[in-house]
């Protein structure tokens, strides 16, 4: 059994790197915090004698040996980096509950038939570089790697130049190798297993989901001696088709998902009128088909406003821009069947349900077995600085993480 | 008669300072670019006689003598920051035109009865730090220097901090002296004296302006498995009340005017349904009781949808905030008639109009007798990269400025 109190401590110092005030963190990817973060919990990984290898896109693999080590490794792992205005869990749980794991077995001189491993993914929060779950998506051979590099975030830094400047430009290849199963515990991110009262959630996939920009232009001009009939007002249009957009999961629930995170004015300011807004789309579902026909949807939207602004002197034009697109994905049954066996032997009440957030495990799934532990998280928030989680759940999460390594790596 | 060509390549030379890559100029206020801009102009202004007094709020005060030094001076001048994708023209017209005026003068040895001046005024755009019109107003008693020297950046960066820092802390005492009159040349920043081919405007006074912001709070959550009943998003309120806020001025043409420029989304991530949306509300008219009118529907606006958004799982607020307020200003009919009867000796076409931007001039109509010198920019456009005007244009503008100064202050 892990030790819940180790774990928690684990988590409350790595929550002291990039605190912010109101209790949550910002540890963006690739970013100084990000790189003292790394340090703190590879520190940890070795102190438990696992042996650290970072690939091209500086993915952390910190291995432990089995006894026949020509197995591919039974895997576990997340992301340490964070939103912006962050919690936590969100990421961190997966990581040192891993972490736990072996700290465990290191203790009571457990070995492995299989070799086990622990992974950092690089930047899977997607908020300051995009494609989102950039690492795992890389490694998995699903976005490629000069594509990575080359992303950069608002202010034109690149993923390669911050990888240089934190050291974690590693130089393993990427993809060097695959895993015999890969399993990530997690915070449910949502408010079921909080609201039924049940402990361990048994992921059976992932909501497939579709991420768009918007950019809409007209003109800047000055906001006092322009009259109202001659305004090309970006911001206008923006606004009436984030309206429409906004209702484009209301005949898909209640599975569908919609939501403009980011969402950027230009010159914003004061006295001009906007010229051009740039506002991200990011659309789910678990049905491929209802996705693409959210997609059409999304479309139609776009050429309707484009279409109603096209008079003289008033002309904004709206364009559609595609980012990224994971489809619905679904887990490996034999190890979800893991999940379960596990929750039971502990005594722990569990259901199946689906992720609507993505996870490095959703990319992983393309190329190796993944199964996914969710435990609740207090009223179902997250991405947001007052995300919690009890203590008593997330021991049991990695309690379950535990049992189900074992189990497949072989004792 | 001024040099036109002279005046033409201070322009262009001034407009290398900041230069943007479509044409434009981002010099804002207090910036190393706006340094750079002061220290070029006061270079010319002392080549050309002229004495420097900088104020505690950074106005420069560059006096030419008069025969009777006795006499408040004649002033005129402008600003040389600019917006972050401003023009060459909106501003560098009125300091530059006063520039020529004075080089006129000097190469012609010509003296005047009362002294004068060329003013150049701090953070008259009101981009980077409000209030708006600052150094005017702070000279005009309108608004406290401790207001504005405490007034900050998105960035933190304060008023006093970036005037130590450009060297523009002056040790002159604000509003240390008044003037005999205070002309201001400038771009029109609107569309009539081109389309009715007229050269001169003869301001005879300025809309009100009415400025607001305006904080929508929700509450930020994961975009992947926060359900669509159970988001508190800001965004969605923001978009739907600026969609309203926009038809403010459409019962009140052709003289109404709303516009919300700036726009910014907290935490402006990709996966995160926005907690907080903070925006603009910029409002004007001509007549005080009509934008009194216009400022109590945006309240009843604001109130709609607070009230419209207090369901218990979906709870958003809205809070109204008001940043500044310059009533409608009328000109000294006096100056007015002068800027009229300079225009016909010179056989220029000229009409009366409106100011529907704010000036320094209106500023300082508070305290002394002021008026306008309009001269037409192409297509109407300013606060804008492309913002462009006819060199004869400029010229014209700048001869009836000179005729105005010598008869006011007497040759
Ligand atoms: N778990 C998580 O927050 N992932 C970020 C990717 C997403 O937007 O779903
Ligand atoms: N002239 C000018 O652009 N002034 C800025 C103040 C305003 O917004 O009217």
């Amino acid at each position: 059994r892990v030790d819940g109190k180790r774990l928690w401590d684990a988590l409350m110092t790595l929550a002291e790197i990039g605190a912010t005030p109101k209790g949550g963190n910002c540890r963006l990817a690739l970013t100084e915090e990000d790189r003292a973060g790394r340090e703190l919990v590879t520190g940890w990984l070795e102190a438990a004698g696992l042996t650290l290898r970072v690939d091209e896109i500086g993915n952390i693999f910190a291995r432990r040996p089995g006894r026949d080590d020509s197995l591919p490794p039974i895997a576990t792992g997340s992301h340490i980096d964070t939103q912006p205005t962050g919690g936590k869990f969100d990421g961190c749980f997966g990581v040192l509950a891993g972490l736990e794991v072996m700290r465990v077995l290191d203790e009571h001189g457990i070995e492995t038939e299989a070799p086990l491993e622990v992974v950092i993914w690089t930047n899977e929060e997607g908020s300051r570089f995009v494609p989102v779950m950039m690492g795992s998506g890389v490694h998995a051979g699903l976005i490629p790697l000069e594509k990575a590099l080359a992303a950069t975030d608002r202010d034109g830094d690149s993923v390669a130049a911050s990888l240089e400047r934190t050291g974690y430009a590693g130089d393993v290849a990427v993809g060097s190798h695959d895993f015999g199963a890969y399993f990530e515990a997690h915070i449910e991110q949502g408010p079921v297993l909080e609201q039924e009262e049940i402990t361990i959630g048994a992921v059976t996939g992932s909501l497939g989901l579709h991420w768009f920009d918007v950019v809409v232009s007209g003109q800047e001009a000055h906001a006092g001696p322009t009259p109202m009939p001659y305004r090309r007002d970006a911001l206008k249009t923006a606004c009436a088709l984030v309206s429409d957009i906004l209702t484009l999961a209301d005949d898909y629930q209640p599975n569908g998902r919609v939501t403009c995170g980011e969402f950027n004015v230009h010159p914003n300011s004061r006295n001009v009128i906007p010229g051009q807004v740039r506002f991200s789309v990011d659309l789910r579902h678990l049905e491929p088909a209802v996705l693409a026909e959210m997609h059409d949807q999304l479309k139609a939207l776009c050429l309707k406003h484009h279409a109603a602004n096209q008079a003289d002197k008033q002309r904004v034009d709206v364009e559609l821009i595609e980012v990224q697109h994971i489809p619905p994905t679904p887990f490996a049954p034999e190890l979800i069947e893991m999940v379960r066996s596990a929750s039971q032997e502990l005594n722990l009440s569990f259901r199946d349900m689906e992720t609507g957030a993505g996870h490095d495990a959703v990319q992983i799934a393309g190329i190796n077995p993944v199964a996914m532990i969710f435990v609740p998280c207090e009223d179902g928030i997250s991405h947001n600085e007052s995300e919690n989680a009890e203590p008593a759940d997330l021991e049991a999460g990695a309690n379950v993480l535990l049992l189900a390594m074992l189990k497949r790596a072989g004792v």
